[in-house]
């Protein structure tokens, strides 16, 4: 399994750029995971069945037609999504202090990473779509960690 | 693990059967994990980074302050779900036809169900409050399946 971080300030261009490489990676019949540190979310809605459970105070999962949500009350490690997912690629957008290989789209301000920095782009770039994704996807899949 | 399904017609109180379920086992120190059929739900809001990134093709995840939120393109067994929550106890709403034990509510239809019939309580009971959740609760945690 690989796992990389997609690293930069808040509206670099983080998600832009982890959307193409979802679609490139998966295009080359690779299953990806993205995950992202959030605030604020919510489980369904307010009063329907799925919240009275959560809110009874059970961990919830929730089937419907093919796919699958699940609501835990834990934070699950990166290595852990990506074995429920059978992701072949996991792609964190932020994590910048995890130690995993790290894309980082920079903006004005310098960020501190840890981790390998295998490529660097111009948050202007991402934004404009002046990037080349086939190359970044050859970077991920190079080398497992 | 223990697995059970509440079974009953639409609106005969499966839910609220299944809350108090919840509490009553939560508070004998056990781990539940609730799992129900859905249509129509939503993940995250349409055009936030989790929405874009489950559009884009992958699995997505997000974390949060204690909480993990997975969303999954298949649907995982009971079993599967129950080891990703460390569940004591699965309780599912509906599931009339899996071959698992049950509790059934019994609104005006008459309802088939596989697997084995633990106990059969009357719509009006459960919506008025009137069942003893620890007998119940009870008869869930004396055999594992």
């Amino acid at each position: 399994m690989i796992v990389v971080a997609v690293s930069g300030e808040s509206k670099s261009g983080k998600t832009t750029l982890i959307e193409e490489l979802i679609r490139e990676l998966s295009s080359r019949g690779l299953k990806v995971l993205a995950v992202k540190h959030g605030r604020d979310f919510e489980f369904d809605k307010k009063g329907k069945d799925s919240w009275r459970m959560w809110n009874a105070g059970a961990d919830t999962a929730m089937l419907s037609d093919g796919f699958t949500t699940i609501m835990l009350r834990e934070e699950l490690s990166l290595e852990e999504l990506g074995r429920i997912s059978k992701a072949d690629v996991v792609i964190a957008e932020g994590f910048k202090r995890a130690n995993i290989r790290k894309i980082v789209v920079k903006g004005k301000e310098n960020l501190k990473v840890s981790g390998e920095v295998i490529a660097v782009l111009k948050s202007e770039d991402v934004l404009s779509g002046n990037f080349d994704v086939r190359l970044l996807a050859d970077l991920i899949v190079e080398r497992k960690e």
